[in-house]
């Protein structure tokens, strides 16, 4: 998200902020580039396909009986509100970047109206509650998504603010904001499942309205005290076992904790709360010193889609849930506006490229929820929280139009800017024009990334600024105009009132990752990434009388990079089927030299995308 | 169980059977015994606090609410009746083997009076369904276990029908499987909970009434083929997504899984049925070549408590439940009966003395319903599915009670009969008077196993007979009155007329236990074993400053033996505190020698009964 409307900026945004957010529009992704085609598959395929699944899954015709405009029973899941809410704000990020779409601005007028008019008049609106269950309304916010519900309205509504579009939404969304605020102004309550909290403060940075944010804080506040009724899942699984101020794990369902700290970072920085900001840093160390897969999945069980414990990082059962890994993406980037370090930005990069981007298959039409490391010969794909191959919908949807919304604000997080300085953190084939300091600024920005690390950008601005860049995290022997640069950033000075060119350079070898030692689920493997990427090997790249599961990569040869689209990999393996069928032998399975074998990985974010079969990411060395 | 009451054996009995159960109370263990120590400490503690839980829990109340003898709630699961009838069959086992118990006697009449009581005039007796939602009976079998609740219930009038005691049960039963084969024999429909089967054959075995084994074999044939709604989990996790005769991989649920497998292979033994038979063993296969922990525990996902992939064998992650450890034990011993073969009693025996031994404390009254193989530092122990400690009671306490009734009728596992021999396949200190061809057999065993392997049988017949000794699979270097022996089982032929001695040793030197490599949970890891024993290392056996997870052993350095009880065993380690921080380092973490450390190993069945903390049962070997 961003902190600006196209309008003014309300004065107190990010307040104590080392990063501004710039507009989203600011920065425009070419669709030839990787990004800027993503973008585009999203707003051609992605989001028309959500829109559409929101009349499949019966997600509009839940509001629609609240207005009476249909009948029959409610459909789907009780908080399925919150797909049209994500879907609506898609379509607004959307339709900030192209405006001219009339089918996108037909469905958020008619969905703005229909919320409209489901809306109660005391400015309450949950189709499940007001169907359904209309005496429960307030009554079991443990389980009922109420203010979830809530936070995903409003987080439509301030893309329709900063977007300029769908002012009905807004109007909606302030209503049931001010609901909020009057009744749990004086009620100690929460949600069970965090989201209002960030929600809030973004309302409260599009407005101005004190109120939102105070909110926000006093139910982050009330976290913890044992307010939820923990019977079900225990109270670790709400983050209600410990106040956030005190909390040093990340623990129990993994969407809830990483939008909580969302709103925790947002609700710090705006409040100039140290330490709240601390406890974030304290839960960041965990999460990602101890918590986090390679591909920047979060989430090792699929009992309470949870966190598991430290170094619990298991490649076949990795839940990896797709929403987690957006939510880590937004949690990352509220600590990199706070604090201006990069090393949010790479697990930004991280998740983006690897778990997020393989969320999606190539059609932009089918999508994984869950998102292993390892689909082992013989699974049975046939359960939904881990199938074999991208399914086109979910029982709960909540994924695909999260991943629209992301998707289509993406250009909104390539950039931010300082006094006197623009910062570049993401890089993609595109244009930024932006001010710093109130003076015009032009980025063109030329490269192929991910699949090669040259990044060539032609910056032109009347008065003197500073271009920050990024050097990844995975990157060694980064160049900027041929001159080697060390540290996470690289600020380049330049006379850019006549335009001037920048050239960096981070080369991309392949790469051998290895695993802690206390992952106890990957020891002897070894993974290739390059650049960004994390590669895997599929079933699909083997000759069909290999088992993957019998290959071992010979770890210290060299890795051949192939150049293409995608870039893939090629290794010296060898194959080697078990010396026998005893599952438990007391005998030394002696290290035997096997059949030579050259293995060939594909980037993880495409797998699944040419037949379904067994893939793996981390690969075993001869034992 | 064994398919004989002290009386009249029904002539059809495991028609086609290799081997014949003996009645239950034929062996008995000797107090000072590990396996009588064990029963005595189930007898004395166990049961007595089953039956007392079952008041605290309501489960009693349930069932008086149906007689109008207690009012308010329906308390516990919709299946609590099967708390009821598991610790009824306990007890009446226990009764059998030693009579003279005023208190457990007046809990078996008073239970079956109020059962009596409580059943409907056509038979038909559930207190969830007569209680709660009496217009549902049978109308959801996929998940109301009405069968299920039944067929404990029919175990519970078998054990007493065997054990001569408790007359109102067996009629209660036989009311109910009246019921069920009359309503069952024309509908079209199966429990979501395997249980039933197995019950009727076993109910048949007692009566010698056809329509009970009928029945059982109905209910065989029309799983599989959809007519259980699988909507909420699945259809593989009740079994019902391919026939049994079909299905060549164990899937799902595993107590249902291997429930049915129990049934299955009484219903093809009683009815010669081959193609039936060769399922189970497929399904044997599958589940002891791919799914099962050196523990014998199965279960790999908490999810569901179902069998994963195969290979897929989380350590951490081991679901491993109580009851599917004691499933495993009955349906080998049902496999070791059809065919004698050793491999069989070898998983009894591994499931027994490692999974179900280690679910119960040392002081009889905590449990563990998940048995891991490995608690990591920083486990959060407060969730029900995985605590770091066993629990006084579950919310769902089907293991308690189903430990009990397993304890109580233990004896009747350890020894079978053929026409003139006699097979031991499970020794302990104690004394089998029993019937070989009609004639009385004494045999008087001493040993002090699992702890020393050495075990003196002196066996006193008038007629000749064989005595079968089991070689256990772990076993190298048996001897029989110092000879050396080969084979799965050893056949002695003595004049016995007098008596005589034949001594058996069974060598237990320390073993290092390696993993299939397609088990990746335990790459480059060894587990040790002793006898039939599986070790384990317990951060309590370690210093405070030394990590559980940085701990390397030193495989191919001699293991010492200590002796003792419990036996430990000593090995040469390290410490190996990593490197650096770095979760996913590209630089190689090299190979050091860390600080050396002598290792305690204890039996992993003795876990956790000193101070909660870590434990491991696989050791990573230095890296």
């Amino acid at each position: 998200m961003t902190d600006q409307t196209p309008g003014p900026v309300h004065p107190t945004s990010h307040a104590t902020a080392a990063l501004r957010p710039l507009p989203m529009t600011d920065m425009t992704f070419a669709p030839g580039g990787f990004l800027g085609g993503w973008q585009q598959r999203n707003a051609d395929r992605s989001l028309p396909y959500c829109i559409s699944q929101l009349d499949a899954s019966g997600a509009l015709d839940n509001l629609r009986r609240v207005t009476g405009e249909a009948d029959g029973d409610y459909q789907n899941m009780w908080f399925a509100d919150s797909d049209v809410y994500k879907t609506l704000e898609a379509a607004a990020w959307q339709l900030g970047r192209a405006p001219e779409n009339a089918e996108l601005r037909a469905f958020v007028d008619s969905a703005g109206a229909l919320l409209a008019k489901a809306q109660d008049e005391d400015g309450y609106l949950n189709s499940h509650r007001m169907v359904v269950e209309p005496e429960k309304k307030w009554q079991d916010l443990h389980w009922s998504h109420e203010l979830y519900c809530a936070g995903h309205l409003i987080q439509a509504a301030v893309a329709a603010a900063r977007a300029g579009v769908g002012a009905e939404l807004v109007t909606v969304a302030r209503r049931f904001a001010d609901l909020i605020v009057s009744r749990f102004g004086s009620v100690d309550d929460v949600d069970g499942h965090p989201e209002i909290e960030t929600a809030l403060v973004e309302l409260y940075r599009v407005t101005g309205h004190r109120p939102y944010l105070d909110q926000a804080r006093r139910f982050i506040d009330l976290r913890g005290h044992g307010l939820l009724n923990g019977d079900r899942f225990g109270s670790a699984y709400l983050q209600d076992h410990v106040p956030v101020r005190q909390a040093d794990a990340v623990a129990g369902h993994v969407v809830r904790q990483l939008y909580l700290l969302a709103g925790v970072v947002d609700v710090a920085v705006e409040t100039h709360d140290d330490e709240l900001l601390d406890a974030a840093h304290r839960l960041w160390e965990d999460a990602f010193g101890a918590k986090t897969y390679v591909t920047g999945a979060q989430g090792s069980r699929h009992r309470d889609e949870a966190f598991g414990a430290p170094y619990e990082l298991p490649s076949d059962r990795a839940y990896g849930e797709t929403c987690a890994g957006i939510a880590s993406f937004q949690w990352n980037w509220r600590m990199l506006l706070a604090t201006g370090s990069a090393k949010y930005a790479d697990e930004m990069e991280r998740a983006l490229y690897n778990v997020i981007a393989g969320s999606t298959a190539i059609d932009g039409t089918h999508f994984f929820y869950s998102n292993t490391l390892h689909l082992r010969t013989g699974h049975d794909g046939s359960h939904e929280d881990a199938p074999s191959q991208r399914l086109p919908w979910y029982s709960c949807a909540c994924c695909p139009p999260n991943l629209a919304r992301l998707l289509a604000s993406l250009s909104g997080y390539a950039a931010t800017a300082s006094p006197g300085a623009l910062q570049i953190h993401l890089y993609g084939q595109g244009e930024l024009r932006t001010t710093v300091d109130g003076h015009p600024v032009h980025v063109a920005m030329r490269t192929e990334y991910p699949w090669d690390g040259k990044v060539e950008l032609t910056v032109t601005t009347a008065a003197p600024m500073t271009l920050t860049l990024r050097i990844p995290g995975w990157s060694t022997d980064a160049q900027v105009d041929g001159t080697p640069v060390d540290g996470r950033y690289v600020h380049v000075r330049k006379d850019w009132s006549a335009g001037a060119t920048v050239t960096l350079d981070l080369p991309m070898p392949a790469r051998v990752v290895r695993p802690h030692p206390r992952i106890d689920a990957v020891r002897g493997c070894v993974a290739l990434a390059r650049g960004p990427l994390v590669y895997c090997l599929e079933q699909a790249d083997l000759p069909d009388n290999v088992t993957l599961e019998d290959v071992r990569i010979v770890a210290d040869a060299p890795i051949t990079v192939v150049p293409g689209s995608p870039v893939t990999l090629t290794a010296s393996g060898s194959v080697e089927p078990p010396a026998s069928d005893e599952l438990y032998p007391t005998h030394t399975t002696a290290s035997h030299t096997g059949e030579p074998i050259t293995l060939t990985a594909t980037p993880y974010f495409l797998w699944g995308n040419r037949k379904p079969g067994p893939m793996r990411v981390w690969l075993p060395t001869p034992s």
